[in-house]
């Protein structure tokens, strides 16, 4: 089976309450997204960066190997996405210390040709008609999930919800299911996305887990009680990454069906508590099937009741 | 089995964020605990009220045909405990508006000689000095479970540190514990804990559910994803109600056992659903075993991978 994700890579800076910073280490949603799917089947990446991307961090990239990152472009002349942010105490809130939009002011990146006939599609994070536009590129996809943040819901939200007719699925931040909504509660705002076309709505609550608000059910699920938790970046990314990549390699009959669904988001979710055991990619570099595997284990020995 | 639960019943006033108030409702620590838990077993009641204590409420108290309450004192020339408190507008922060001690600035109710052989004690939040002194009367019990209050953290840590030796579980809020721990992540929190004695410690979430830290395992539970949230006053009462209901109505081999817990936690968590739907006790008037059976079965059926 054949799983794309359209996205960023970019060059992060993050600084944790502990007063911990890194500079320049590899980030992006895509990155992010990709590295966590791969430990499923092969991933198509596309993204594009500046001829200022460090090599290092490519190098980085490219220590995954079944990430086909023939379709992230090189620009020459073009500068890298790069990001800050600093984490507040509590781990759930950061600031944004800056943002240089770099490659992300200009075109969307191309799809190669041989991957417009990938069968499940991830739109990462990005302005909604971008995102509809790299859809329609596609031939012909079995199940199509978006991402999107509050920036679009504040100035596009007509391209969003034009976007949200054509997605079997989207992912999002409680807050920002608020913010679409207006409502305070992660069913009843779900439920009203439902509205909109998608099959399902998974609302992200960071340490407090998601659910699952499906045409044909509700699912909740707890965030895996992480003790060792440095940096939160990239881990809604890497659920993301997880759920699709454990998604598009059972390839159930029914795509989007709720069962497959729910388990996808269980795998979402060890994947995001190893992404923020370290910095970047740094514990899904050193993660390996078996430590996977014994995580996802517990993890549902520790939600069933038995 | 025999369960008793020593705590307050009071006189509440709440207002909610969409500017519903209700004046002189029921309610108490000890109220809540046992209309939850009187689903499973009968309940034994030890608290005290002032003379000045409505006819209407102790009614409503009666509606509980199992909860015992030959051990609720009616003191003359006392008043009763009364709370007020205003919820902010995400329901998971409220303010105090007035708190009338009342009987609890005087000595605690007694337990009555026919309910000191009680096998499964609750000890509700109150003074950790006048809970230890509660406990002592006590002849034999199985499993004895304390919750607390932020207030003790604060002024009387001591006795709380003390009383945590004697007790197989603690019930308390994720703030709490961070405040007792100094430490934000509430499986690091409760670990520490465990240190002073207990054998389990329950750290609740509120609309983010609860997490169990035994010295035997972990586990993670999600609140039921409830849509009608009119009060969430009592939520945490009787979540503990539904858990020691349980408990004690199954009375397992060995009484404080992880699989068992993990279970009646989340009959705990189906209990507090039902509670938040109305103010007071309201919705637990009218609640029946079918119904209670019905949510606790779709609830397993949520969290359950399949």
């Amino acid at each position: 089976m054949s799983l794309i994700v359209t996205g960023t890579i970019g060059i992060d800076t993050v600084e944790t309450p502990d007063g911990e910073r890194r500079e320049a280490i590899l980030g992006g949603s895509a990155a992010y997204f990709s590295a966590a799917a791969q430990f499923y089947l092969p991933v198509r990446l596309v993204a594009a960066v500046g001829d200022d991307f460090p090599d290092g961090l490519m190098a980085q990239l490219r220590h995954f190997p079944a990430v086909d990152a023939s379709g992230l472009e090189i620009r020459r002349g073009s500068k890298s996405f790069r990001w800050g942010g600093r984490y507040q105490r509590d781990m759930d809130q950061r600031d944004t210390l800056f943002t240089d939009l770099g490659v992300l002011a200009e075109a969307p990146p191309e799809i190669p040709e041989n991957f417009r006939d990938s069968r499940y599609v991830f739109l990462a994070n990005m302005h909604p008609a971008l995102q509809a536009d790299l859809l329609s590129k596609m031939t012909g996809p079995r199940l199509v999930v978006a991402d999107t943040m509050n920036l679009w819901i504040d100035i596009a939200k007509d391209d969003l919800t034009s976007l949200l007719g054509r997605v079997d699925g989207l992912v999002l931040n409680f807050d920002e299911a608020e913010q679409f909504t207006g409502k305070r509660n992660p069913v009843t705002a779900g439920r009203l996305l439902l509205e909109y076309g998608p099959r399902f709505v998974v609302v992200k609550k960071g340490e407090h887990g998601a659910i699952l608000v499906h045409r044909d059910g509700l699912a909740a699920l707890p965030a895996y009680p992480a003790e060792q938790v440095v940096d939160p970046t990239g881990a809604g990314d890497t659920f993301a990454g997880g759920l699709m990549g454990y998604l598009a390699a059972a390839d159930p009959t029914d795509p989007g069906d709720f069962a497959t669904l729910r388990r996808a988001m269980a795998h979402g979710t060890v994947m995001a508590s190893f992404t923020i055991e370290t910095f970047s990619l740094d514990r899904l570099r050193t993660l390996d099937r078996e430590q996977l595997e014994a995580r996802y284990r517990e993890y549902a020995a520790m939600i069933h009741l038995g």
